[in-house]
């Protein structure tokens, strides 16, 4: 717990004065004024949270967080259980949609075990920080202990610090793990204060049967765990995942750093509900990569003040909207710090006489 | 007009047994079903367009026209017209917004004078193929003769044929004139049958008093000239301008040679509304960029059937919003290509049990 509390404390302001000479910059350049629109709006967000007037998106990550849920085995699901582990191998060989975006992005990609359902072999590639196999089913009662919730946060920390120091300028959030949007629903219901149904969407594709399960399921879990909307923590540990609690670390421990976050979709959005509740200083270090199809993303956005960058229609989680918007980012960053002045270029910069 | 009429001609429709594969293929992916959403359709177009089951997005290129306009002298733009070359000059420079981010997507810029008003210095990164020095005003007839529209299309067909020689997998359009927008808004309001009011923006940033003028010189342009709905060749010839009738030929050529078209704001899509009419086949093989804050960007999209990638409030021109769309196409095209089956990877692809 104190390495979460020393977190959240050392979470600071943007820098206004970096904010301000990248605004001053951005109208020098050879356009008309505002016309580059949200890019400029983002070269702005970053120098304030770098502290550096021209922003860098060259050292680029994500950390996609796998675990396994209970209530997975209660028909909520259109995957079976066994694909979570079955997808980290596939990361780790370098064939899933997240693997071919990151490559496109130039990003790295960091896959941390939280807590799958099964040993998975040893690989260089897989980070170990199982927290258990899997959590228990919240229709059942609790699905962490407090104490597991906790320790799967800070986990979550150590993870972005260890890539901070390695370099980082721009960090994304991913997620697996079948079943993991009912935790993520129920998050969302209960943070946001929206209906269950409202909040729950077909997952990776389940039926009209499968969906109305997966409602009762979450109302089941809100009902049994009684968690409490005023303590993030408390919601969390009742009705999340291991992989969700590890992004929330991810998530805080970035801002700590001042490093912005890309934050993917309902999965990611669940977890950036969390952190900004128990952070609210976090919210400025947030830029939503993209809008899921998943409705309970959208009330969660809202929630947050957050416009998404981009809205195709996407639902995988694993990182994969917040990696293609990255390439937003670089663009926003590299506008600043690559175009010419009006005064360089020679352009007339005065209105027509 | 042999070379028009013959262009016209060979667009062929999309390659239906490619995109049947491309879709089988997209289906046997390590992913659920549609959740990769629009960048599943976009591969599967990309596939009709090219010919070929995993479509490239390799060679890329951005065509940036540019010209000036009799009417940017009458009081509606907020920049003096001597800016249109000064940019081309940036461009070749490599300092202007397009530059920077084509260098990003890894495009190729070329440059075209189509009919700059003042005489460019040579330099071997400009293509020289000046129609005029500048259109007339439309606001006291034809801004080009039909002759010279006819011209300044099949220039675009043989700089986009020029290009698709030099290896070219998607291709860019960009606007660079002083002035243009006027042109676009009438050309919008006549094809679309809107109003001018709501087909008209403020442009690179004119106060209210210049948007009246500007509003009032469209319609003055429109009441002069008679331009006919029906012949967009006719209302193009009037109203138009010489970069806006070289991107209708660079649209014409790219579908021509199965090549697709990332169009990119309001210029770009007013040379879009007019090829696409001249040539209904032409639509299948565009895509839409970006969505312009200008209004008339959004009627424009809409008659074409046109759904935009981005929507991040730019209004720059050059090719920006286009080439920034790139990446989404390139991601979808990587995504075909490179991710793994769920028979490669030993993913189970079974409803849960």
């Amino acid at each position: 717990m104190a390495k979460l509390e020393e977190t959240i404390q050392s979470i600071g302001p943007l820098d206004a004065a970096a904010m301000e000479k990248a605004r001053a910059r951005q109208e020098s350049l050879t356009k008309p004024r505002g016309s580059l629109g949200r890019l400029e709006e983002l070269a702005t967000q970053l120098a304030g949270i770098q502290g550096r007037p021209i922003p860098r998106v060259e050292r680029k990550a994500v950390i996609t967080m796998a675990a396994d849920h209970g209530v997975a085995r209660e028909g909520v699901s259109a995957y079976p259980v066994e694909v979570t582990g079955q997808m980290v191998a596939n990361f780790l060989a370098g064939g899933a949609a997240i693997n071919v975006l990151a490559r496109l992005a130039g990003a790295r990609v960091v896959v941390v075990d939280m807590g799958v359902a099964v040993d998975l072999p040893a690989n260089p590639g897989l980070i170990d920080r199982k927290i258990g196999r899997g959590t228990r089913s919240l229709t059942r009662g609790p699905a962490m202990s407090r104490d597991e919730a906790i320790r799967a946060v800070e986990v979550g920390i150590e993870i972005v610090e260890a890539e901070v120091a390695r370099g980082l300028d721009v960090v994304a959030t991913g997620d697996m793990g079948i079943g993991n949007t009912p935790p993520s629903s129920a998050l969302v219901a209960v943070l946001v204060g929206a209906d269950v149904r409202a909040a729950t969407g077909r997952g990776t594709g389940v039926d009209d049967a499968g969906l109305e399960r997966k409602i009762e399921a979450i109302r089941r879990g809100i009902a049994v765990n009684r968690p409490d909307p005023t303590d993030p923590l408390d919601a969390l540990s009742k009705l999340g995942g291991f992989e969700i609690a590890g992004l929330v670390g991810v998530i805080l421990g970035a801002a700590a750093n001042r490093t912005a976050v890309v934050v993917d979709g309902f999965i990611s959005g669940a977890a950036a509900l969390v952190a900004a509740g128990m952070a609210p200083a976090v919210r400025p270090y947030l830029i939503a990569g993209h809008r899921s199809v998943e409705a309970g993303h959208s009330l969660a956005l809202e929630h947050l003040g957050l416009r998404p960058l981009l809205d195709l229609e996407m639902r995988l989680g694993e990182g994969t909207g917040a990696v293609l918007a990255m390439g937003i980012l670089e663009a926003a960053a590299r506008i600043l710090a690559e175009m010419a002045t009006f005064a360089d270029a020679g352009v007339t910069d005065r209105p027509a006489g």
